[in-house]
């Protein structure tokens, strides 16, 4: 989708790290947990109305994602969810969680306080990481 | 699974509707909003581990799910999620939500308050829709 934009909010929310396939990577900016979101480029508003093809190919990089929290990051556990109450445009959420983080065992929406954000050198060295291991891409310049 | 048995926290939570494949199908008993939950029949934690077509069949139920929900219920939008932090055992939130709901916009975990429940000819009456729009089945005695 040439004139496909990112959710305004998403971008005040998050920092921009790549492309997977047709999906966006963001990564919000509150440091406390990891925080991934995906957005695909699409008009479809709910991940479940996608079409098989379309649902399994951004779900498989979600699941690439998750992986990379697990084996990467070494977060034990992955919560995983497409809400879309408050900011429509669809974006799945990929987040790594641990018992006695800053909100175990609640969801992070609406629990999380405002925490660190991530430091540039840590930015690049995530983005590297992310290239190598799940084969991130520039977005498009 | 021949010894599967779902986790305790969750029969106490839900009405068992019966089976969609290799997961059942339960339903919240709090009726405010349309609240299913499908749990497989997995020792695997997360959804993102699944295997690739593993996944596929258990979202594949979900968007089955999602789609009556729409358009048998009439919900304009379905939040979807896999947690797990408080029961482990994996499970697959599929919430039908409108505008204007009792929580709206928030999640309904840990914003929903006690809500009425399913009187047992309601339960019935989505039982027969459930069979006979995404083939439920009854759970094996």
């Amino acid at each position: 989708m040439a004139d496909f934009e990112i959710h305004k909010q998403l971008l005040a929310d998050c920092h921009r790290l790549g492309k997977l396939g047709c999906s966006h990577l963001l990564l919000h900016r509150n440091a406390a947990v990891a925080w991934f979101i995906l957005v695909p480029e699409t008009d479809v508003a709910d991940l479940l109305d996608l079409s098989d093809e379309d649902r399994t190919e951004v779900i498989g990089h979600a699941a690439a994602v998750s992986g990379f929290i697990k084996k990467e990051m070494r977060y034990p556990k992955v919560n995983f969810a497409a809400l879309g109450n408050v900011v429509p445009q669809m974006h799945l959420h990929v987040i790594g969680r641990r018992p006695g983080d800053v909100c175990w065992p609640t969801p992070v929406w609406g629990n999380l306080d405002a925490g660190d954000g991530y430091a540039p050198e840590q930015l690049a060295s995530l983005k590297d990481q992310l290239r190598s291991s799940i084969d991130l891409q520039d977005e498009p310049r």
